[in-house]
């Protein structure tokens, strides 16, 4: 319950130079996500948030795709040998009606990775589980100079990141550049799922005006997340893998990376972003 | 099979200027790792050293502890419906008489996180499968400058990050500073797991004179990689979070943070760190 930094004493060594303080850290603690009572899958965050961490890991499992699937999300007591609520444990439980997805070995397996035994496999497995098809979405248009504002605008709104130097940043902004949440967590994965969640919970699925900016690299499960929530621009401080720009290309997404310095790279989905200047040539 | 990297299109877009060139992405496909034939989880990799992957996964796992412990390691034919192979399945044989830890739903769900359902239990998994206590290496001690020097080796020894940007890497070196070897991979654990693995392979095991450095942040999954193969110091070119600062003060491990520009802070296990100049102060 939001223990977001944790103090340590710390051993300082600097030029030679030592001496001993306290030191911040950024929280650590597993949390298991429920459904319905069923034990579905653990990760590790930064504690807060965990209701909407949950709501937005099962947007991406395609469990969730609005606010009506969704009945109520409880810390479970009693989830340790001494009866105690360690706040580690949510159940979430789906309103009547709402098809719950085949939980077997396998798609546990999936939980992190969200994949299948090729690359192939996994971006047919997010086509066919996205409920709202980038392609499909509203047309958005984003001017390069907006895009290149951003990271400025998410650093300024990270408030653990300074204290800690140990936090991965998602943040949501409209498309025309207006910051709506942002949030930390040690892993980015995490990060994304409680900003998807909150919106879930806010009845915003899917985000089809938004863009969702990370701190770090874009991987497939970024993008993967983002597919999923609606999401039709999304924007890495670092690089993109492979299988990310593969999922990009194949579903609509536009997906830009090393966006730094007022400079970017655009993989897929250049519809969204306003070139003008010289045209693109090769 | 050693597609590190691949080619994609990418628009660049810098000062306003419009180019279209190619660009080197660090690849990223998933991998499934079978034990005795039974699905185990999926990770999503960077393909090559796949074997070593698979086996130093186990060794976290508490699987796998020595070169005899293994039978041996193939890529799976016929993992996909038209009998192809992928190279993105492998079955990792035991010896006959290994133990197998007992393959469960929940146990699954922690190939990942590898915890339990607070940060307390997470600790307690790690003190009881650990093979070598890190207490009961023989005694280490390192200079500050040696370990100052670390991250500019493991730089010059990266080779695909400087193209992509988008790779973790880890490196073992001796307590001489010598390095004995670098893995990289999209994912972080990963690239310690293919580390490990391939000292299993070697029959390193415990890597007990041993120093690991990390590109990033230094988690609880790492810093239990670490113990799970014996290696008494783990040194992070970034922060640790508070779980990993707790697993190294319990089980001994010496856990350096932040080590760059010839500072570091150290976490826990300062035993290990020749701490001369000013004493330890308040």
């Amino acid at each position: 319950m939001g223990r977001v930094t944790e103090r340590r004493k710390v051993i300082r060594i600097r030029d030679g130079a030592v001496s001993t303080r306290p030191d911040t850290l950024v929280a650590e603690e597993p949390l298991e996500i429920r459904l319905n009572g069923k034990p579905l899958a653990i990760t590790m965050r930064t504690p807060g948030d965990d209701f909407a961490l949950a709501a937005g890991f099962l947007v991406s499992e395609g469990v969730l795709a609005e606010r009506g699937d969704l009945q109520n999300i409880v810390y479970c007591a009693g989830a340790t040998v001494d009866g105690s609520n360690t706040y580690n444990v949510v159940d979430v439980k789906t309103a009547p009606g709402v098809a719950i997805p085949d939980i077997t070995l396998e798609r546990n397996v999936y939980t992190t990775s969200s994949c299948g035994l090729c690359g192939k496999a996994s971006l047919d497995a997010v086509r066919t589980t996205a409920r709202w098809p980038i392609a499909d979405t509203p047309p958005v248009r984003v001017e390069p100079e907006l895009l290149a504002g951003l990271p400025d605008r998410l650093r300024a709104a990270q408030r653990v990141f300074d204290r800690t130097g140990g936090l991965h940043a998602a943040a949501l902004f409209t498309e025309d550049g207006e910051l709506v949440d942002v949030r930390e967590d040690v892993g980015r994965h995490n990060a994304v799922d409680k900003l998807v969640g909150r919106a879930l919970q806010n009845g915003d699925l899917p985000l089809s005006r938004s863009i969702l900016l990370v701190s770090g690299r874009a991987s497939f499960e970024l993008a993967q997340k983002a597919v999923m929530a609606g999401i039709p621009v999304l924007a890495a401080v670092s690089a993109p893998s492979s299988l990310a720009v593969d999922l990009a290309a194949e579903t609509g997404l536009t997906l830009v990376g090393f966006l730094r310095g007022g400079s970017m790279n655009v993989y897929a989905g250049e519809d969204r972003i306003a070139l003008r200047a010289a045209a693109a040539q090769g």
